[in-house]
């Protein structure tokens, strides 16, 4: 009992999970068995569970002690989720079917979880509609597609919203052909570490990340937000819209016939460096490490050339929308938009591409052609490219109007109108320290150690100045800028810089904390502390990078 | 003697400003006398000077204890400059004049002083040239145009350079005719708050300064670097230079002849709120708070249209170049440039201004015309514009190439290489409290305090979000914007933002620290602290803006 106490100390403010599991854990180490919520020892089935729970911490004793971490780290891993619960109502599907909509109530089953989600809708991350898609049914073939949900807090999450059951018969029956649409993804580097499998989202070791200026093809982050599509260049088409109305549809080589145009570019992913910012208080999404970017070369066709020919009038419009031909369950396709302003200005050298380092564009990075917009977040940098849309409005697609945004800190998912702010665009200036890594020890040569990185603005903007301190900012070292483009034209350096600086370090010292910064070409410069630019979606994390080593003289 | 020491005491590390002259004060107010050096007492007048002081101090005593403060204070404004030293050899002025090269030295007279100032040629901020046109000879006609020397700190600083004396009649032959080239400046606006005279520098109070959103001409903060020029219109000629060859003569109506452009646009100094710099180590300039700024309505003809005439190809030179036809003492005029790129970019909106604000541009604001280039540092802003030269290289104005430029924190005046930096271009994001200003006693009104200012960036960044704290960042809460320009095309925002919030205080609080961080279009933010971004020539003091107030409840 004194151990059971000890767990509930330990894990306040979380579900707990439950001791039952542990007893089976400890029978037969079957994972995904009934867990029982905190909350559920208040209710009438108290007495019983109480029971169960005196019984096995007396009989798991020592045992317990002894394995406790490995059963802790296997248990974080699998919150089951939808299991029957003893203590609530069972309904048929014909009860759950009625609650579609908000008068009624909002019910979604989930293996055999009956869950009331409606106060939740207007918080979805991903957005209002597409979990309204499930509504008086099954989220289980969504979750399919949106892998990256089984996750053991958004089972938490769903699991505070439980209300009762299905039965057995009722969930199997419920369970639609869940054919993995996952099965013929391409295959990847084993170097790269996975920060989600479905969707695919990886990034490379921040060591080999600097290890060249343009960043090869098989070490190129990955961020795919559905199933990579299987597409055939001899059926491939690119449709163009004005408004609602097609206008032209090109095949593969009518995009190739265009002038050929090579750039070199950067894309990063807006949650670049989100491992650091969920530290400074919790956040949902990937946790992406300092990798989510890379430098490559970018050939195609100019997108200003395909619209000069549609001979569209710029003042008439507003946006230029982008399809894939990656799709969701519903058959909704990821989409964004960039201002119509950008998408026609030469200058902002945004292409077509059809080729990466010089290769066809491999699948994961867009096969055949992916829209390359240098000096805007990924997340516009659209993969797959299906449709361009002229339009007056912006992409009405999730990833457009409710995730890609940043707010203020004191911006929760409770006071949260992403209607408030405009997607991002433009990337603000940013730099990491790649060698050495967040606690490596390192040895001291000569009184100093070699410490190298990346640097790189959005809008073109070229990195003029890192700044390198290793006292909490009392002495600032200036880095060499090792590799640029030194192609690049004023006001459109799309490419990261890569630094490096032999730091010097005191004889004394065991251990120091080395924070980077970068300016751009408009003199803006990182903010320190991650603090005060969290954001809810943990994007932008722009602050210093601040890494602690060792080190040995 | 005690209050000597005392004194000594009080002033260490400042030249004492000397004993001899407060004897003289107390006799007869007379103020601009002979100063002596700390180090003087230790050479050979030693004796006569020490007889002087303890025979003055006795007498002196409780008078001077009195009036300790006022004479202080006279002190401050006034350390004479080129007095006769009897401890320093006399020079004539064939021998002064030998020394106007590096191998001999290079001396200069200022008065009836003789100064050394070969090891400060390469750190003068003016730039080498312009300082050595003064080498063998006076340096008082420049200074009555650079008239911003005439200050204690220069001052102090010539005197450290000091080796010798002149006679009275060689520095009365060495004045040159002197007659003020700013006796024909305009009549400013009393309401301005002067920061030098002569060139003249001044800017609104705070609380005026967000009144409206367009700035009333008379109180635009005003930058001059030299005399203001006399332009009469019918006279008035524009240059078109390509590299050295005179391409084009444009007459005043020549210029109003091109399709009339109007944009609104914020104008602000690169030295803007340098006041909050130099708090935290010791800058030399101007000593600007937060209205170096300022919103106005520009009317003129296209640059892009007068370069398009020459029929300019934009990959045969780099650089445009613009003149002023304001002149130093050489005939040498202000000077700036802009990339090519950005001056035939149609979409940069720059334009040879011939209205502000409806109205024919003032005197001080660069009658009649002046470039401007919205988004970019007033400095490349060209006053009463003389030339437009087409060039591969960039102006090599001092302005251009030896000011404007920003340094890391650990850069000084010892280590600084001018040529390492861009010169300034397009600003960072900045933010400033206008209302309540610095250490105001405030009403707690239903719990709240109302707080305005203004944000701003470069580059045609829109401001999206500005962020209020009263907490160190606990809280931050995100401020109305009230104002912005709604005509304003994307990625072409060039006004500023003024925006409000009415601020919750708590009760029991006596006094408080506000501070405000706005947040641009490419999500660039403002750094927190200064001390990170400070830099030797005091520029872009875009931290938090963070003021002190008083609250009465």
């Amino acid at each position: 009992m004194i151990l059971y106490l000890k767990i509930i100390n330990q894990r306040k403010n979380r579900y707990l999970s439950s001791i039952q599991y542990h007893i089976k854990t400890f029978k037969n180490y079957h994972i995904r068995e009934l867990h029982i919520k905190q909350n559920t020892f208040k209710n009438n089935s108290y007495a019983k569970y109480t029971a169960y729970i005196t019984v096995a911490t007396s009989i798991l004793g020592l045992y317990y002690y002894i394995s406790y971490k490995n059963i802790y780290a296997l248990n974080e891993k699998f919150i089951p989720c939808g299991e029957f619960r003893v203590d609530l109502k069972t309904y048929n599907l014909e009860e759950v079917a009625k609650h579609d909509n908000k008068e009624n109530r909002i019910w979604v089953t989930f293996k055999q979880g009956v869950y009331d989600i409606t106060d939740f809708i207007e918080k979805h991350p991903g957005g209002s509609s597409k979990i309204l898609m499930a509504a008086g049914s099954s989220i289980e073939p969504f979750w399919v597609i949106f892998a990256n949900h089984n996750t053991q807090e958004i089972y938490e999450l769903l699991e505070s919203m439980r209300i009762g059951n299905i039965s057995k018969e009722d969930a199997i029956f419920n369970t639609i052909n869940d054919n993995d649409p996952y099965s013929k993804e391409p295959i990847r580097h084993k170097v790269l570490k996975i920060n989600g499998e479905k969707p695919f989202c990886a990034e490379p070791p921040p060591s080999l990340l600097i290890e060249s200026f343009i960043t090869p093809m098989e070490l190129f982050y990955v961020r795919n937000h559905l199933p990579v599509p299987e597409i055939d260049l001899k059926t491939y088409t690119l449709e163009l819209i004005i408004e609602e109305v097609t206008k032209k549809i090109l095949k593969f080589e009518d995009i190739k016939k265009y002038p050929k145009y090579t750039i070199t570019s950067a894309i990063m992913c807006a949650g670049n460096r989100r491992s650091e910012m969920t530290k400074e208080k919790q956040l949902k999404g990937l946790n992406w490490g300092i990798g989510a970017v890379g430098n490559a070369t970018w050939t195609g066709t100019r997108l200003c050339d395909i619209l000069k020919d549609l001979k569209i009038k710029e003042d008439d419009y507003n946006h230029i929308q982008f399809e894939g031909y990656d799709l969701d369950p519903s058959g909704t396709p990821y989409g964004a938009s960039i201002p119509i302003s950008k998408a026609m200005d030469s200058r902002a050298d945004i292409i077509l591409a059809y080729e990466m380092n010089e290769q066809p564009i491999p699948r994961d990075h867009g096969f055949p052609i992916r829209v390359i917009v240098p000096g805007v977040v990924g997340a516009r940098n659209v993969k797959w490219l299906a449709k361009i849309i002229v339009s007056k409005k912006e992409s009405q697609s999730q990833w457009q109007q409710n995730d890609y945004k940043v707010f203020s800190p004191n911006t929760d998912w409770d006071n949260v109108d992403f209607s408030k702010a405009p997607a991002i665009q433009e990337m603000p200036v940013i730099s990491a320290i790649c060698k050495p890594e967040q606690s490596e020890i390192i040895k001291v040569i000569n009184g100093k150690i070699n410490v190298k990185g990346y640097a790189w603005s959005g809008g073109g903007r070229k990195i003029i100045r890192v700044d390198v301190t290793n006292d909490q900012g009392e002495t600032w070292y200036t880095a060499n800028l090792d590799a640029e483009d030194n192609n690049a034209k004023v006001g459109r350096y799309w490419s990261w810089t890569l630094w490096s600086i032999d730091l010097p370090v005191k004889k004394e010292l065991k251990e120091m904390e080395i924070w980077t910064k970068a300016v751009d070409a408009s003199y803006n410069v990182q903010p320190e502390n991650i603090k005060n630019i969290w954001n809810l979606r943990g994007f932008l994390c722009n602050a210093y990078h601040k890494i602690k080593v060792k080190l040995e003289h």
